[in-house]
């Protein structure tokens, strides 16, 4: 939208920097609307990349971008770095936690709510104490903390048992995320770990367990056996229609009894939206999503959007559309649009998704990929448009600049420099010490001293 | 040196992957020496540069280059991450906690120690709590999100005096590294924050505190006072003459009675060898340093040397080597030359500091910069050869690379997209989760459904 100057300055507030909550807020870029941004973390992360920083492909910093830097040119957006903690939706109020402990309040006149998705564990909560997560950076860092240490213990364990339990992983779920995850962690090992010894005669299984009877249940038949062949054709062992049922601190158990000795299970296999949606007090769709109209309004809650995620919409056949980036990328994008109509007395728009397709990439140089929704493709082809155009979605030149950098390099050099356990405590680090009884020789000219 | 076979295999055990360390495991390389090389993280640092992960400059991976990527292709080295808990001289035995609880005891037939050193408080342990250090790259990160979460929190906070205080930070020591420190945050301010609003009108004072007369007490009159002046312009506060004598969460009160609300005190002003010293149970020097024979052994101490911060050796002028880089790293070198020697039975070599300067950067395009201890350099030529010195020094071509590609993109935008706070927490991350008590549809068909 070109220049636009609305007489009243509308309040517009936005819950969640993710893909929908950051091109809504574009979408205002040259309005004079009065646009207040919320998020927990003070930046925007590229979620399609956090398996490569969980398997030391990537750095942290180079798939997060500070949401400061985004609009530092955008004189109507605001940011705030907090939680919220309720929507009132009659006063039109939302309350914000900073990190000081102080309960914010914060008017609207039109909320867009943003805050995407959690992982859901279909009533299994049980697992949830001894899974991983990849939904945040921080689950990625921690994810990649926790596979070097074990692989670190590995290397000095003597009974086989455990050598072997420390260096299987279970990766639960058959959709993109899984498969990459999976490729990702079985090509650090072969082609990285490996190659050090203490580390050369390790297991490293890497198991991609699906309850249903199919790996990317959403592509093609064809792309699936891809898929599958490209999966074990890098070592991944790929077993379907066999649930996880029971998740300890050491084990796994399957439902055909099957038990696999592992100290790690990601967990990859079902999202809700974020429980932020019961503040909005409405009756919830599927996964918890919040039911919304056409034009991505609560029904109910007057000038309330949700789009992305959280948003429970669907399409001409009936069916919801996804939790995919581009859809919230175009939501967020439609909401923004809608508020400016709506305060010029125009008609709102109603929401069409245009579907560039779908991909996923298996290792280093495979992948599958379903362009438009039509054209498939395999193999070294797809891999490129993978990167392609994750590049472009990247956000910032610098970031690009470096992860391609990044990509080239491990391409051609099976390196993972990225292979750092970095894990600063909460609070204050630990420090060394000398006790307080012990006396260090204070003065000049003393050369030994003999210690109190 | 050139390949070298000893009929005895020497069992070598280096404890510390710092400067001292690495080079002395390197100098092991092609010789038939079993290397046991010991550390408590699984990198090593490029500690010169924690003041620029500190400020938002670097990202921590890219002066962290992972131990087993150093010695991937040495047979005879092995890497053990662990924590040494206990020294058995007499016996020849290591002990050493792993992470998983357990303690190993490992032999040896000569031990490195290099352990580095700490932060000192002089005697002022009370500050401890209150201060941040800069010695590892978890201090660094712990700091850099300090720093930018009270930002976030001034930028929302209406009182003018507490926002102040959550913009003041207080550097104490004028060496080298307090004064990159400072001007480093100062820039951070300057060039990148400030550019943002919610920023703009934030004092972000910056106060160096030394505790002498002198900044820079160790280098020539004239570049003293160049660094003060640089400082100055950049905007920093210099106190000198004027320590500490207490600090709290809230504020810092100097030695004249001053007191300075701040939540950021980071101290730079004294270090101690690692309390490891203390495992040797012999007489300690200053700075709680182990006394060297001038072939690096401890005296009395059979096969044990300690080179690096911790080893207290006097030059010809009866001044003790300082802890610094090329010192620890010629040290490190001769130490392992020197068993070589012992083993072929060849005398063992004194050392002698080849020194070849000192510099200090402050702010992007300013330095000082003693070389080879004679040739005074100050201002932009000043900072390029401490860029050159550091891009050489720095471990491995893709870090090299990465952090050239960052302050090229730094020195031209300004900007720093390294303003993440990221800090995974030990043990697992906080999940979001929707409350038992919630039931969240399941069936496939209902599009909305009453939440029990």
């Amino acid at each position: 939208m070109s220049e636009t100057v609305i007489q009243h300055r509308p309040r517009v507030i936005v819950i969640g920097a993710g893909f929908g909550g950051v091109f809504a807020v574009r979408a205002f870029a040259k309005t004079n609307a009065d646009v207040l941004l919320i998020d927990r973390q003070n930046f925007h992360t590229f979620t399609p990349l956090l398996y490569q920083v969980a398997t030391s492909g990537l750095d942290p910093e180079e798939i997060a971008y500070p949401i400061r830097g985004i609009f530092y040119d955008r004189p109507n957006v605001s940011f705030l770095l907090g939680d919220v903690t309720a929507i009132d939706s009659s006063e039109k109020l939302v309350d914000i936690q900073t990190s000081d402990g102080v309960v914010r309040h914060e008017d609207y006149d039109y909320l867009i709510v943003a805050a995407g998705s959690v992982t859901h564990y279909f009533n299994q909560n049980a697992l949830q104490e001894a899974a991983f997560e990849l939904k945040t950076l921080n689950d990625a860092v921690l994810l990649r903390n926790h596979v070097l240490r074990l692989f670190e213990q590995a290397a000095w364990t003597q009974d086989e048992a455990e050598r072997d339990a420390l260096t299987t992983i279970v990766v639960v779920g058959g959709g993109p995320t899984g498969l990459e995850t999976a490729g990702a962690i079985r090509e650090l090992y072969t082609y990285v770990l490996k190659r050090e010894h203490g580390y050369r005669n390790l297991k490293a299984r890497v198991i991609l367990v699906e309850a249903t009877d199919k790996l990317l249940a959403t592509y093609p038949i064809e792309l699936q056996k891809a898929a599958r062949e490209q999966l074990e054709s890098l070592g991944v062992e790929v077993v379907l229609s066999n649930p996880v049922v029971e998740a300890s601190a050491e084990n796994v158990r399957l439902k055909d009894g099957r038990e696999i000795g592992t100290h790690t299970l990601i967990w990859l296999a079902g999202v809700n939206a974020s429980p932020l949606a019961q503040m909005l007090d409405v009756p919830l769709g599927k996964q918890g999503r919040i039911p919304v109209t056409p034009t991505l309004e609560v029904i109910g809650r007057e000038n309330v959007y949700v789009v992305g995620d959280m948003a429970y919409l669907e399409d001409a056949n009936g069916q919801p559309y996804p939790m995919l980036i581009p859809v919230a990328q175009q939501q967020g994008t439609l909401a923004a649009e809608n508020i400016l109509r709506r305060e010029r007395g125009w008609t709102q728009k109603t929401f069409h998704y245009h579907d560039r397709g779908t991909m996923a990439t298996i290792g280093r140089s495979r992948a599958v990929a379903l362009i438009y929704n039509r054209i498939p493709l395999r193999g070294f082809i797809a891999w490129v448009a993978w990167l392609g155009l994750h590049l472009v979605t990247l956000m910032g030149f610098r970031n690009r600049l470096q992860v391609l950098l990044n990509w080239v390099w491990n391409y051609f050099t099976y390196e993972r420099s990225v292979r750092i356990i970095l894990e600063p405590e909460q609070g204050r680090a630990k420090r060394e010490t000398w006790p307080s009884t012990l006396h260090t020789p204070e003065r000049v000219g003393d050369k030994i001293v003999d210690v109190a």
